[in-house]
């Protein structure tokens, strides 16, 4: 039997949900149903909700689990039910703050995925422009902007990992496919060249490449494995050649490919 | 003086920043300095780690402090040092989750952003695949596989909310931008009649608009403010005129805006 999860939040939900996720995935027997209710940015909106999950708790004949990041405690309170076990991350760690810091919180709504600051904004936009605009190696002469240039064989998830860099931390990420006419030269691609510091490799385990571009062009001579075979290991040779650091994105998740990469390259963010 | 807050994690570290972010923000008028210290997953970096939060905290002369989700009890207790106020995660909200549950968690590292499952992974790659080859307008055949179409002026922010909700919740949308061309005849363009309860809008203050599209194209007719209110004020006429809903990104961050949507259109996440 399922039990279902409440993501409550005065605002977008977002980090409720991703605290709320984080701690479900360490109880992987459990089957979660979850539901998000965002934008309880009224008295009333927070009494149906408290509705909604004293339902929920009648139909499961169970407590549902509670993830809350209500900023306003007077809303806080009408969501707080007895029917529901609450785990409320601004009461738990808003007060040990306040008195670290010698001040009271300033209890704004929804401040952390608002629009605070204009430049920052800019920041991101420009980058998840920037991607889009050197995705799978059109190369517009502004390349010396990159701050980073993800190489690897096609499908090997350059592409949401620079996006994933630009929208999350506003970093100016192109990719360059590297493709069976650059293997046998043991050289970068001459584009490449006067950008080598800012090169990183992305590789794939060649099964799950096969598999990829299976689904994409059935049958083809692209998606064969031992294309792929092939494929994966001539790049992988020329960046061990030519000093380019790389990682496997076979058993990583975009945003773990995209924080390793900033780790080792020493990258930051740009945005918060 | 600026205050130092870590974000310690033995995997991405994407939560603990989330989570720090949010509440550091209800402190504005504190400046902090933000150090990231992700994939802790040894001992010996532990170690590090810890020696280099009592580092900060001799330079500061004031505890840092330290926003963490280490699932490992033993390198947990390594890095809560004395000389910091550490606020874990995990820590204060997995033993109320193991009552309530009956069952230990499975203290997995970093299970939260892994590619635990191939068939959700491909899910975002294909909404994000769809994303950019939907963008600005471009609509080859596949479009009725589109989960929602947004459509506004250019630089209403469709791309990146188009993006946010491919990367983040594996949606697949398309945008359509309007343009002068498609302003008073008072009908949708003819290429998305078929789609109409598919489509959003969004539009954004004129002011605004100009200076975006200014940056852009500096002294452009593009960019004039009255061309700028001429477009607008026909865009969501035209969106009134025809019923499509629309959001304004004046004020709204990316995540606001793809969250909105979501909420107002009933969509749900297709991974998490």
């Amino acid at each position: 039997m399922p039990r279902t999860a409440f993501f409550v939040s005065d605002r977008t939900g977002i980090t409720a949900e991703m605290l709320g996720h984080s701690l479900l995935t360490q109880f992987d027997d459990v089957n979660f149903r979850r539901i998000a209710l965002p934008f309880i940015d009224t008295p009333e909106k927070a009494q149906e909700a408290a509705a909604r999950i004293r339902e929920q708790a009648a139909a499961d004949q169970c407590r549902p689990i509670v993830f809350t990041t209500m900023v306003d405690e007077s809303l806080r309170k009408i969501t707080h039910v007895a029917e529901a076990l609450t785990l409320d991350f601004f009461e738990i760690f808003i007060s040990p703050l306040e008195q670290e810091l010698g001040r009271e919180s300033s209890h704004t709504v929804g401040r952390s995925h608002g629009i605070s600051n204009f430049e920052e904004y800019k920041t991101r936009i420009d980058a998840v422009n920037f991607a889009i605009s050197h995705d799978d190696g059109v190369m517009p002469r502004d390349l010396n902007e990159a701050d980073i240039i993800l190489i690897g064989v096609s499908r090997s998830a350059k592409t949401p990992t620079c996006l994933y860099l630009a929208l999350q931390y506003g970093i100016k990420a192109a990719n360059y496919p590297l493709t069976p006419e650059d293997f046998g030269a043991h050289t970068l691609p001459r584009l490449l060249l006067p950008y080598r510091t800012k090169l990183f490799g992305l590789t794939i385990d060649p099964d799950r490449l096969s598999q990829i571009r299976e689904e994409r062009k059935p049958g083809s001579r692209y998606a064969a494995l031992d294309n792929c075979q092939f494929e994966v290991s001539e790049a992988e040779a020329l960046m061990r050649h030519v000093g380019v650091p790389y990682l496997s994105s076979t058993t990583r998740s975009i945003e773990e490919l995209a924080t390793t990469i900033m780790h080792r390259t020493g990258l930051t963010r740009r945005t918060f």
